[in-house]
């Protein structure tokens, strides 16, 4: 940083010198302290108004050790973050609670995991007061790099490790997929595919323990693997039905994947939910509602979510201040999923 | 931060034990100096790896200024962020540019101008070597806030002031505009009409005084405000074809506003391009090749102007290093936009 752009920045000194008080006092005042006298502390703060003074944050962080301020970091390249609405959803739920709490959301953006180093780096730097994981995979790095860093960390989603200290928000992924399937049962179904989502990631995997719940027995070749993405779903679609051209209904393990295998089906000349019943999982409105036809869905409150998320860490956060209180430990949350029935399934 | 999550970090102690040096040694290593026999470096830097040491970044950027983190923040509630494939294009060229010289791209998000304060303190607060600012309003307070801030700051498009100390990269956006008009006017459009962008910022104010340029006097009731969004363009095209239904071609400010008028021209019954020629501005590939018809445009390199910003601002950064030496002072870039003809016009 160049000494020049420091040069407009006043200084405590200036504040002090223009409060006519000592820097000591402005100091206690800049800083929150208690024991200055109501006068002196308008005073301080008037000056400070007038200056336009910012108080240096790294100095105080070495003495508060509290930054306001919390990280997000989501363990996919940023092409994968911008190209998901699933996950500008979650963002927004957590940017409205840490606002809600005056604490700056700081999105950690990365081009894929030879770049966590200095995410972690950047994470033990005292910038942040506490981290939000997402879409973590079964080798990620991040959680370890974040536990070293020694910042308080929530996972979206139930990670892939047991370990009773782990604080996570996560939807009844199994639950949920046994209720597409029930449904799909329901409407008279009986060649019922599933589109997985990549089963390095928890969700993927109880949501397709939940498919197995319900159908034991299914025929292996009507579960294909997809990534998340619309192409995933297409192409998971077209080897489905190159497996199986009787199959009648697809669960696919996300909208976004849904929308590809509608697409897929479309393109072979199969109705939908006429020949082919599709029902997705997540319900995010802008993919779900704009399909054709209208997507029949799992859905989690993923705003809400995020909230949670939040919420939850901010409670770690604070937590030494509650101590000898009878508050809870804070502790992972689940939350429950809903049908939302439309056009497809 | 609670000291539980501390407890797991190891100390700059625990290095210099390990790796039986003094600490005086072990943090001249850790910080870079010179003056430590390499045999010592060698076993301070293994018992970094083994301890999964990571120094307090806190107190080192007090002594190195340095963080190697550049700041993101759009002028813009994180909703409209998350709509706007413009953003996304442009963090992209960033993100790679400063992987390429490995800082952390720190994205600040806001609900809104409200929030603004708390991303001035946290520019302040010693967590950024500099800031990229983008999609900036005549009355933001944004670039007021980094200059207190003391952060080295670059912006995208050109700002709404005249100074000759600001950086900014930007593109052509009257001579983009001149081109659009021209290109109109070269297939015989005699009735052209404007869909400008919010005139509280200087693309939108460019691109319009370009279309004046061209066409002095043009019928005023032929341009309509938009606000950069596909609604924006729906309802600015609708106004138009009420005023002037003769109307027989468009020059939208945006890719993503010419998406909406499209879709209004089909409602009303129009044809594209027979009945009116449509132009955009950006070619934000995600757009422009997926309307229908796919849309002719103004193409900036927007991913490329994001490397370019990037690169500014590191230079900016490292400029007192630089001192002495024959560089040229950083200075504002404007780059050259480009017709791409698909089948709107």
């Amino acid at each position: 940083m160049s000494d020049q752009s420091f040069a407009s920045r006043p200084t405590l000194e200036a504040v002090a010198a223009r409060a006519g008080v000592s820097r000591a006092t402005a100091s206690r005042v800049v800083n929150g302290s208690e024991g200055v006298r109501a006068a002196l502390a308008e005073r301080v703060r008037r000056a400070v108004d007038e200056l336009g003074y910012v108080p240096n944050q790294a100095a105080r962080t070495l003495v508060t050790r509290r930054n306001d301020a919390i990280a997000v970091v989501v363990a996919e390249p940023e092409t994968r973050f911008f190209a998901d609405p699933f996950f500008a959803q979650q963002v927004r739920g957590i940017s409205k609670e840490l606002t809600a709490h005056d604490n700056q959301l700081v999105l950690l953006l990365t081009e894929g995991a030879a770049d966590y180093q200095r995410v972690g780096r950047y994470l033990a730097g005292g910038h942040v007061d506490g981290a939000l994981l997402f879409s973590l995979h079964d080798d990620d790095s991040l959680p370890m790099l974040a536990r070293r860093a020694g910042v308080p960390t929530v996972i979206g989603g139930r990670p892939g490790w047991s370990d009773a200290d782990t604080l996570y928000v996560d939807c009844d992924n199994r639950g949920g997929a046994r209720d597409a399937v029930r449904h799909l049962l329901g409407l008279g179904r009986r060649r019922i595919a599933h589109i997985a989502g990549p089963l390095d990631q928890t969700a993927s995997v109880d949501r397709l323990d939940g498919f197995r719940d319900v159908l034991p027995d299914n025929d292996p070749r009507l579960t294909a693997e997809g990534d998340f993405t619309p192409d995933g779903g297409a192409k998971a679609m077209a080897a489905l039905l190159e497996r199986c051209p009787d199959v009648d209904a697809v669960f696919a393990a996300s909208d976004v994947m849904a929308s590809g295998a509608l697409r897929m089906l479309r393109t072979s000349g199969r109705r939908v939910p006429e020949d082919v019943a599709v029902i997705g999982f997540d319900d995010i409105v802008s993919v779900s509602e704009w399909t054709d036809p209208p997507l029949t869905t799992i859905r989690q409150d993923i705003e809400e979510m995020g909230r949670m998320m939040a919420r939850l860490l901010l409670r770690t956060v604070a937590a030494p201040a509650a101590n000898g209180t009878e508050t809870p430990a804070p502790a992972p949350i689940v939350t429950p999923t809903q049908l939302v029935r439309r056009a497809s399934a």
